[in-house]
């Protein structure tokens, strides 16, 4: 498997774009209208928010993937049409205005919004600007990268990736854009994210793949502990790579599987590394742990520890905040068994060993935690089970952002 | 029911003392060791945390309990005295100390420590200066002035209050103090807080009254979502007002209760009020819930949000972070029956009804959340049950005070 350039435009047969047309007004530089598509109908399968208050695009998708099969994904940022008046309707709208500018069915169109709740999400704007849109479609990397800038709000970085793999004797590739910087949390979905793959899979199976994926890789991150209304990972498989559809788990699922679970870590990395206002990227591995699932819950717990989240922010190797979140996690362990390290590229340090504290070289602790990517290590001394979870410090400037986010 | 001065003294036969030993190495002008003492013994209980990471004096405080009696609380400042060298051993030097010098077992005095966790509690200062603790008890407001201040850490407010009511035709007084700043959210005790009370209660009686109380004030406020390691809530109760000991859930019982939450609350809401950096206590009272345990989930999820926390903080109306975290509480709901407003003593302004935003004054928007106290008034539409829970916004200081907190 190779990484390589091009994001959702990778693979065989997709086109995208990004544009301007006015959903954000105050920054008309800012491009906010994104579609994504595939020469030909895909397998497509999508995942939620779990958030009880579901924006009117997740109503929309839910039902225009009824049949498994879509042809493009349009989306807008700068309003994320939820709680807001005629929600679904405007949905609706958008999906038509790409459909006719593509030529194809509404219900082969999904949406996606992202941004502020509760107001009127202004849809002539979109459907103003959506031939202007289908336009500037381009199957080059250049599409790929406006599409992967008109999905973006308070993001700094674009997120983009791809990957290429052999499946079948055929050549396979997949490639995503991201969005999310804010209300990033472990329980779905957790942001916006596209996928696109040439690769030949049934609706069924892609479905399990993004749900298998899903688990592994955005549920594994988290920025602020708040859930999105949303949140949405969808993907669309055009089946232009000519390998043998697959349609139960074998060898050529797996090698799908892994492929899809590389990609997906990638942009979850890159959400949690440009966390709003984050100076750093905050890995989480806990090993020897009793089952994947504690190790799991044990990780998350670490990542989102607002205090833990504090201390990396000050480059303080306060692994007392690191054994607390552990021990509020609601999982069961012996707190006499664990052992805790902080990594970075700067070398490791080991801070805690029998849940007691050793004494260590603070300068070298401090050159650690400078670092922009560091590491937790915690050894649990009860199994053989591991998981990595990722999140990011907490800033002054994640409380300037969102604390005047509206205007 | 009145409320009194004279915090931890203001019950008869209660005296408090709080001196500088040299905990606090640092800050040789702040307090750091506090002793409680009852003239006799005590029925007492205790709440703690939850968190399988337990401090060693929850473990000693245990032991002593059994028996449910005590006569004294001896409480440090500026080690946790949590995943430390010889935690227990050194927790029972502490209950040993201050026994030998009030004159009593050691199995008769609880023991509580706060501050910084993994490093060896420096028992060896607080022996020495018990004798020298122990002559400064007074049984007035200064005792419990100076024990208050004992016990803070980053707290900025000393938390302290009392209550007078009629039980069974007798004057009895309550009063507490408490600290707590950071490492606040709902679950147990949550903080440390010592109360006493002249109430003439039997042990299981007040075992029972402080785990109902805790339900509804302490375990109800959330700072950081963080569950420290150290939370203790424990209750002298010296039966000196001569009342008919309560023994039973009468009318005694129910006054008592009544007595006890209102301090505990009052309690709850200064160290809400006093989160670490906070410049609003918040205050959001779900009403029209199917049940008050999902009117408390749902309040919880909005006091804890670190979304709408920040929104606070820029005095920003964004009601959509309000609505978007009481979707992830984990409670099933109705979007399209529910109603917020933001209250203060600037008056109140209805933001959304049926989940729908509502066109509204910015302006006076602006001028209710620039209060020091906000409230988040939230109507599901369901029911007739209604849970108000306290929290406080998140601001610039608080990751100052917790980016670098040991040094």
């Amino acid at each position: 498997m190779n990484l390589i350039e091009g994001g959702v435009c990778a693979a065989q047969g997709f086109s995208a774009a990004g544009i301007h047309v006015g959903v954000k007004t105050h920054a008309t530089w800012k491009k906010d209208v994104a579609l994504i598509v595939s020469d030909v109908e895909c397998a497509a399968a999508a995942v939620f928010t779990k958030n009880v208050v579901k924006a009117a695009p997740i109503h929309v998708d839910k039902a225009h993937l009824a049949n498994g099969r879509a042809r493009a994904i349009i989306a807008n940022s700068g309003n994320a049409n939820a709680c807001a008046p005629n929600g679904e309707e405007n949905a609706e709208k958008m999906c038509a205005a790409a459909a006719k500018a593509i030529g194809c069915e509404a219900g082969d169109v999904l949406v996606s919004s992202t941004g502020v709740i509760g107001q009127t999400l202004n849809v002539g704007v979109i459907e103003a600007g959506v031939p202007a849109l289908c336009g500037a479609l381009e199957h080059s990397a250049a599409g790929s990268d406006a599409a992967a800038h008109a999905i973006m709000t308070t993001d700094t970085e674009k997120k983009e990736a791809a990957v290429e793999t052999v499946i079948g004797g055929k050549t396979v590739r997949m490639g995503g854009i991201a969005k999310g910087s804010g209300m990033i949390h472990p329980n779905m979905g957790t942001m916006l994210c596209f996928l696109t793959t040439d690769c030949a899979i049934s609706p069924a199976m892609i479905k399990t793949a993004l749900l298998e994926t899903v688990n592994v890789s955005f549920n594994r991150i988290s920025v602020d502990g708040d859930t999105s209304t949303n949140d949405t990972c969808c993907v669309l498989a055009n089946g232009l790579a000519g390998n043998a559809v697959i349609t139960e788990k074998d060898g050529d699922y797996a090698a799908f599987l892994e492929a899809l679970q590389t990609l997906c870590t990638l942009l979850a990395k890159k959400m949690a590394s440009d966390g709003e206002g984050a100076k750093h990227l905050l890995t989480c591995t806990v090993s020897g742990a009793s089952s994947e699932q504690s190790a799991e819950t044990i990780a998350k717990s670490v990542i989102s520890s607002t205090l833990t989240k504090a201390a990396i922010f000050g480059a303080d190797a306060n692994w007392g905040r690191v054994l607390c979140a552990m021990g509020y996690s609601g999982e069961d362990f012996d707190p006499e068994q664990v052992e805790v390290s902080f990594a970075s590229a700067a070398g490791s340090v080991a801070v805690c060993a029998k849940g007691r504290g050793l004494s260590f070289d603070e300068d070298l602790a401090k050159k650690i935690l400078t670092e922009h990517d560091v590491e937790i290590l915690v050894s649990m001394g009860e199994g053989d089970q591991c998981c990595t979870c990722w999140g990011c410090d907490i800033t002054y400037d994640y409380i300037k952002i969102n604390g005047d986010y509206r205007t």
